[in-house]
């Protein structure tokens, strides 16, 4: 087949970037790669206790050459387009040329000149800023499409951050682009700050970007916030791009880099979240989660239909950030896998605390850690969701949605003498559950229509039994998404189309879907049974609220 | 000292008797003998997994003849008299001699037929029958001096449901005794149903005896619960006695058995806790906690200025159930020490069901598992209390007192990824203090002056920093006795004044108490932080309680 054409996805992780190459025409997954980031492996840049979390660009750029260089040479001959998507908010600083400062010699080992990852909570004081002043300067509130509250993970926080911080890094920085912005610019050669294509997604989500104000916060307000952000405005962009679209071509160097054509087409970049959705089938009426330590929960609705209609207590509306020509809308839990990675800590601090002291061999030791969560699944499986009085709430990492409150904490009431760790287990899995539930209400109280859901991420490729669960609470089958790369999947897609494969994104995902591996069904007695629950975790979320948050 | 008076206080307690002897004059503690219940130990009698809990009359005689007849020769020369006192409610059924029906051939091996110990919970139908009973019959409420709500551990309840369990025993039982009136009685050969001396202390908190209505409740009153209890009431008692009497002396038999005086006085029997409240130094004012798995919390007020006066929301008021001449309260937590050891048992929960498996050594186990508690307790003393989000409340047993409600369950509020088992262990701690100190304000509301704690008990002898909590959240000093054997030292006073060695128990505290051996000062910068705890401790409680009921 002389015309078969290939696409590829590369999906710019937290701790690695992966590449699938997709069949284009088929959706055919032939071959995926993975390559951990070697200085973040190794702690460098970072400082957890600091809530520091920083990424060099080599790290990038290696794993992607790595990844892209050991495919086979005659699948790499095929490929026609790449797509890409990566973490965000994950901003840099660049110079004039769109170079990344850290890859300047006098910045090489500068954390501030490198990438701020999504989960860098270093400007908790710089988002609390931009949230006082964008209710009280008067103009209009930046923050009403991204839920009201900007977050410190976010590109305006983190910018002012650093310049802030860091005097050589704030003369020296021209400009600033998203991690999925430079990618793809990098590859074609178009990373010129004033010209490159920026990201609909990460704009629109992350930095404020809107039509009804004309693209950015205005330099007013910037100014305001800190004269330190005077002029950036009319050194970053107004206009945005959908991930339809090309960025542009590989440029010689890179095509000889990789091993690809030259002039291979470049999707336009977006959030990994998002080209995940796409992925795993997102269209109208479907919510699609992504279930891992915490979830991302998108939906999408045409534009004509919702147009600039707010959609209240979830976390962004963004014109095109999933699905071109429809709202794409971002809300989920802070916290979904770490709730059990949390009770599994608290259960291992005998084993931590106490077993060196005692002997305890450090094989058996982690050898039993490992085991817990199978072993409390197990265990919990086989409880009747009647039989124990157990009711907990998941906000331990705060709420993201319905209505963010980041003061918002756990709990787990009804314990009894005879309540065991299985019995709090299961009610941890029942409280996220009861997360998700609320999520979907609250899509539904705000007009939008959910018919289905599709899973996809860690969570739901391996635990049949929160997936059980989850679906019995929310009273509606769960699809769980085939492929295991279903975000690096949906970046393919984008390559499919920006590479004139199809025409647009719906017809790329009509082709190349991964289809869906397994369907959880709700059963009626223990869904009766959780709608009693529900109520239950409602009215205890609602009464505790005011003290959760001041605890 | 040829005149040197000795006495012993006899102490049944859940597992062995302890027996303690005492110089009458001087309290100096001079020898102190425990022995287990040899069938009990065994778990003969007893189906834990359905609450019952029976104990054989020998177990209490052996226990009882080899601690004292252990006792040096010299010392035993010296005994003028013996106090006793006992776990209850614990009754069982006598013939028309006061022979334990488990004493007589046919009975020998029916747990029926012997003591049902305190503990045992098989009357939950006969306790909620008499209530309900009580509260609709249209006659007095008999409940009322018992804090409204009768037990499944008490006196009635458990004869109603034997009776209606065993027709042999039913047929045979001519009368029913508790523990702490059948011991001094068989010693001094006044075992005579009709005759025997009566425990006010048992009579009044246990078995509704209250002169307002003559003693035990009317004939009419229990036939009508019950056609089975027809004419029991007469073969019972109206009289009931004080432990400052005497119950009589010790025949020739026992004296001869337990190497003791002829004619030496025996005083008439208590309940254990409520004889330990007086070891520990109980007086007007002053609260004793006797603090272990659960606790009692015990007080008097001079009977002129109570009266009858029904002091509301604890366990009960009797009219010398303490101290002869003062009115006695109990109250206290039913879940203090067991909440700890299920937090043990929840984080021994890998250990128990993953180690094996996994070829972890069973004493390595063993050790972990035995220092969780003493680890949790050295970690959670570090902890800054303002640095910790973690609420929780103590109620994992139902709560016996401010106002019982056996319906309510415990939480844990306030919960993040960063919380870990010590900090969860603090906030139990802390839980179980407010616990206390609700009790105290309900006893200041109904007005009883708290001048003073006093505690004793296993956790006031062995965890310095739960009694710091305590005294913290109480915002009072706490002492702790010096005596590790206060129960039984109270039952020797008792045994002091019934002997005639002083006119009264007052006398005999004075001269005979232990000291203290420690006093809990509170620090006033972690009272006032909880002054503010204790009132979101008071709102979450308040707030949950209706949930809780119902989960």
């Amino acid at each position: 087949m002389p015309n078969t054409k290939y696409v590829i996805g590369v999906d710019f992780g937290s701790d690695s970037v992966r590449v699938l190459v997709v069949n284009a025409e088929t959706g055919e997954e032939l071959e995926s790669r993975t390559a951990h980031y070697k200085r973040w492996a190794e702690g460098l840049y970072s400082k957890p206790a600091f809530n520091q979390f920083r990424q060099h660009p080599l790290d990038y750029l290696e794993g992607l050459v790595e990844c892209i260089t050991s495919l086979s040479p005659e699948i790499r001959k095929k490929v026609v387009g790449i797509g890409i998507d990566t973490t965000g908010s994950t901003p840099g600083p660049v110079d004039r040329t769109g170079t990344p400062l850290s890859l300047l010699p006098e910045f090489r080992e500068n954390p501030n000149a490198m990438f701020i990852l999504w989960k860098d909570h270093t400007a908790v004081q710089e988002a609390f800023e931009i949230n006082e002043l964008s209710k009280t300067w008067g103009g209009v509130d930046y923050t009403k499409y991204e839920g009201g509250v900007y977050s410190s993970e976010w590109f305006w926080a983190k910018i002012l951050h650093v310049l802030r911080m860091d005097e050589a890094v704030c003369r020296r920085a021209y400009s600033w682009v998203e991690l999925c912005d430079w990618i793809p610019a990098l590859l074609t050669g178009t990373a010129n700050p004033k010209t490159i294509k920026r990201s609909r997604c990460a704009a629109g989500h992350k930095a404020m970007w809107h039509p009804e104000w004309g693209g950015l916060p205005s330099e007013t307000f910037l100014v305001q916030l800190d004269p330190l952000l005077s002029g950036l405005r009319e050194r970053l962009y107004e206009a945005t791009y959908t991930s339809d679209k090309k960025t542009g071509e590989l440029t010689k160097e890179w095509a000889e880099r990789l091993g690809l054509e030259e002039g291979t087409a470049v999707a336009v970049g977006a959030l990994d979240a998002h080209m995940g959705a796409v992925g795993g089938g997102i269209g109208e009426n479907a919510l699609v989660k992504i279930m891992g330590t915490s979830t991302c929960d998108m939906m999408v609705a045409p534009s004509k239909v919702i147009g600039d209609n707010l959609v209240q207590g979830i976390c962004g509306q963004v014109d095109g950030s999933i699905i071109p020509g429809m709202i794409g809308f971002e809300a989920g839990q802070s916290a979904f896998g770490d709730v059990f990675a949390w009770f599994k800590n608290v259960l291992s601090w005998p084993l931590e605390s106490i077993g060196e002291d005692e002997g305890l061999d450090s094989e058996v030791k982690s050898r039993i850690e490992g085991r817990i969560l199978e072993k409390l699944t197990e265990e919990a499986a086989e409880l009747d969701p009647n039989e124990t009085t157990v009711l907990a709430l998941d906000w331990l990492n705060g709420r993201r949605t319905p209505w963010a409150d980041q003061e918002l904490k756990g709990a787990v009431i009804g314990l009894t003498l005879g309540i065991d760790a299985p019995r709090i287990f299961r009610a941890l899995v029942e409280a996220t559950a009861f997360g998700s539930k609320a999520t979907v209400e609250q899509f539904k109280d705000q007009g939008l229509v959910v018919q289905e859901v599709i899973a996809q991420g860690g969570i739901a490729d391996k635990n049949p039994f929160v997936m059980q669960v989850t679906a019995d609470v929310l009273n509606m089958p769960i699809k769980t998404v085939h492929s295991n790369q279903a975000v690096a999947l949906g970046a393919a897609m984008f390559a499919a189309v920006a590479s004139g494969v199809y025409a647009n994104i719906h017809e790329a995902q009509d082709e190349m879907n991964s289809g869906y591996k397994r369907v959880y069904t709700p059963n009626p007695v223990n869904a009766a049974r959780y709608e009693e629950l529900y109520k239950k975790y409602l009215t205890v979320g609602h009464k505790l609220s005011p003290i959760l948050r001041k605890l």
